[in-house]
């Protein structure tokens, strides 16, 4: 949002205490995850990159032909099933329930998956400065959000020449905010 | 592509063989996965989600508006995420490897989250006779796919009524064809 000058209020949901788990939460998504894009009183969105999806339309950030776009889809399908189940679900383990004795198979088992992942992605930006191409689109903002913090989840990114310059890239872009 | 007559040739890829990880099958998805679609000679994309999308632009299967657009896109990433990694995973471990011993933990982790997947999806279908609204759209197919086997993952649908009749409803859509 902040990307595109989009002007918004940010209301922080505490998961660790269950709040996606009340009945006013399940009302605005009865598949009780964050985030949720209130759009209206009766419509709500859930799927951070539906989420995108919808706000980057009419903007640089979502290319115009068709081809184009479904190729945003496809890196955004890969996060969600080739990416984020390993890299964000390992630094969970880790950074938030700090590494506990019955989580230490699952927190293991992640790395051949994330490690994969990140190879996917370095074949890409070896050609282009972007994933989806030289311009930056939504796919990178999908991809940028657990690949920066990766380290976290026991990923080191020392290897990847080509994702550090896409992260520097993205950390460059006018409206980037660093997280906090 | 044959519930909106589009003709196409289908290549069998086998993947208990590992064909998907040969150097041709992976200049064309580096992810090896299927599906891949050939757009042209120097044009694949993947992830089954993104070639839905693409395939459906025009037609009666994506809507137009905006928030329409994304709430087809929401029902796909839940596929993804929410819904694939519990039912379908849950299958290929009974049906494509017969259940071996050192699979079965697995196999019984995976009941909880199918059959969350599967209530939210009640839920919205008991409201709508569709997915997003009441006429079909990508979405359906993209849940259809997975949900209409769940049974030989081990999830009874017996409960389910609003997803049976939801079922025998895309069953009855023209052009639908059964599973060979």
């Amino acid at each position: 949002m902040s990307l595109i000058g989009l002007e918004h209020e940010w209301v922080h949901v505490d998961i660790l205490n269950q709040e996606t788990h009340s009945e006013a939460f399940k009302a605005m998504n009865p598949n009780a995850k964050i985030p949720v894009l209130k759009v209206s009183d009766e419509n709500y969105l859930w799927e951070s990159n539906a989420i995108l999806n919808f706000l980057a339309e009419g903007t640089s950030w979502l290319p115009d032909s068709d081809l184009e776009r479904a190729r945003v889809l496809q890196w955004q399908f890969f996060e969600q099933y080739s990416h984020e189940p390993y890299i964000a679900v390992a630094r969970f383990i880790r950074k938030y329930l700090g590494l506990p004795d019955d989580r230490l198979d699952e927190y293991r088992s992640k790395q051949t998956g994330g490690h994969k992942a990140l190879s996917v992605m370095e074949l890409q930006l070896t050609e282009t400065d972007y994933l989806c191409g030289n311009l930056p689109s939504i796919a990178d903002i999908s991809l940028y959000a657990y690949t920066h913090v990766a380290e976290e989840g026991g990923f080191s990114l020392e290897k990847y020449t080509a994702i550090n310059a896409w992260l520097n890239r993205i950390e460059k872009l006018p409206g980037y905010i660093a997280q906090q």
